[in-house]
């Protein structure tokens, strides 16, 4: 019935956030002002083979997402980009001489037998971004 | 490069969230326990027509997403759906009966000649949720 059609994010520094997205193959296609929002909405076409929500239930109260929870409360946590098999750890190297902060020094195993690391929301404008690869 | 995977959500009231998902014709799919990030993920198929991300820059500073970043700071703002031309209605009286608050009493207009309205986060754990469909 209902198909995705976008992720909002609220910016503060707009050239800082698209030049990590085009570190990330994503460029600025529609731009067009929304008066009755008080914004200027700029979209980025997305290329999704097939996408998911991924609904997080702590299991670990001593986890990343248990302390996530403890101090923002429940919501959106992160967005996750998969790359071609053997293309992780060339961006983890760029992202990291460009100065961008990454969560782990080596990539760590996730869901779906993936290889999985995470830029930091510090340096994402406030995004927690998932990058991961197929491990085998 | 890089395609959109999955966006990944805290959750503190599992059934709860997934009840509010169905509605929007979304099920669970895959589950699987992640022992290294403490969670088991839930995984909902989400259909995609083209996916964008929306950057909202702020024009009004007494305007919605400008609320947001001075209380959040910047980052992720809502998910946004679209629905057939002529569902919007329908779908809002339904989730109004089953007690979601909706950020409208009428839809309004949005960017690419939409008529949208938001579900608000106190309803749907802690996720602004849009839905839309197309104004014509």
């Amino acid at each position: 019935m209902a198909s995705l059609n976008h992720i909002g994010i609220a910016v503060q520094n707009l050239p800082e956030l698209k030049r990590l997205f085009s570190l990330l193959g994503l460029e600025t296609g529609h731009i067009e002002p929304v008066p009755d929002q008080g914004v200027v909405t700029h979209f980025l076409p997305l290329p999704v083979v097939q996408g998911h929500l991924e609904l997080l239930e702590v299991t670990d109260p001593a986890g990343t997402v248990a302390k996530f929870l403890a101090k923002r409360g429940p919501g959106i946590h992160h967005l996750s980009f998969l790359l071609g098999r053997g293309e992780l750890d060339g961006l983890t190297e760029r992202l990291k001489a460009e100065g961008y902060r990454l969560i782990y020094d080596q990539a760590r195993p996730g869901a779906h037998q993936m290889r999985i690391n995470f830029i930091h929301p510090a340096s994402a404008s406030g995004i927690l971004i998932e990058i991961m690869e197929p491990a085998h």
